[in-house]
């Protein structure tokens, strides 16, 4: 990934507002992003397993060395896939609140959002391929650390949640582990109805909780 | 597991305590807790692509055609070991409790003790294989259903819940998500000091929310 970080310095805003961009950069950049939205779907799909560069070029029209030139490991395409998909994400949902801490119901509903859906899917996939394979295990458990950190951010901002009053924190954090456990309630079954219902009675205990 | 079922028509609470069982029976009991138990051994540590009848066998020092008696196919070893073991587990969380519900703050701890460990995460490979393997998902679907309900029934229990009450249901499903969230947080690293944390705020909450 340090790689890709090499090749593409620009933080995302400023991403579109460069004028001085070549049409060359463009061009590998959608090259990029077709390739990671592919990874991400293929992760989803078919599993650690099942996902290969191969299988990803080819879902992205991308020839395999044109793949290998952006993403030179296995390893390489599937974490930069989880992570470029975390952020997208984190940004569409700080977008749904652009005036900060809100409603505590709509944010509880919004943040738990995230975790259901292809995004959580494939992530899933990773961290458990992780857990049994050395080659992986390090890169995901940093992701997995930075995007729960921003997660948590997030999540804390929207709540309006004060941290500096004892418990508040933790208050927060089991409500992201609630949201990450009904991410995997949803894997084999269409849990939305439960899900709604849980989500109403959290929102209000955390209401509560939060003051 | 309809055809274990038919080899093994005992209630649990049955076994060992019959007089008229034959060394034969015994021997086979034995050799198919030997299988059941590598199983979920090997689910954890090698994941679902690693993990088959005959690496299963080897561990458990059985030959592959005694495997294959008590255990035709792969899919019929791998939920029947995750079954057994969550049946072992559920037994054990009620043995903790004898007198029924009992400290909140203890319950908590335990129940959230359920989903770190082993079983969690051979259940979890389980799981994840089950979401890309037609043949896996429909049995996983339906161990996970029964195994789920058990564990909120045993949850209401030893919470002393009142589900008659607006609320309560949801609060303790919701306490269960948290829980598996708890047990996937702590797949990658060890969680422990954390997870303590946000057990002993949550456990404050349940106690103001359950009353």
């Amino acid at each position: 990934m340090s790689t890709t970080a090499e090749r593409d310095p620009l933080p995302r805003q400023d991403r579109g507002t460069r004028p001085d961009r070549s049409p060359k950069q463009d061009r590998s950049r959608a090259t990029r992003q077709r390739l990671l939205e592919a990874a991400v779907a293929c992760l989803a799909e078919h599993g650690w397993a099942g996902s290969t560069v191969t299988v990803v070029a080819e879902r992205a029209g991308v020839s395999r060395g044109a793949a290998q030139h952006h993403f030179p490991t296995r390893e390489d395409l599937f974490t930069a896939a989880v992570e470029y998909v975390s952020e997208e994400r984190s940004l569409a949902l700080r977008a749904l609140f652009p005036d900060g801490a809100a409603d505590r119901r709509a944010v509880v509903s919004a943040v738990v959002d995230l975790y259901t859906g292809p995004l959580f899917r494939a992530a899933l996939h990773l961290w458990v391929a992780a857990s049994n394979e050395d080659q992986l295990r390090p890169r995901v458990t940093e992701l997995e650390a930075r995007v729960g950190r921003e997660t948590h951010r997030i999540a804390v901002d929207l709540l309006g949640a004060d941290e500096s009053r004892p418990g508040v924190r933790e208050t927060v954090q089991g409500f992201l582990d609630m949201a990450r456990g009904l991410g995997l309630a949803n894997l084999l079954t269409d849990d939305a109805g439960r899900r709604r219902r849980v989500v109403a009675q959290w929102a209000a205990l955390l209401e509560e909780a939060l003051g």
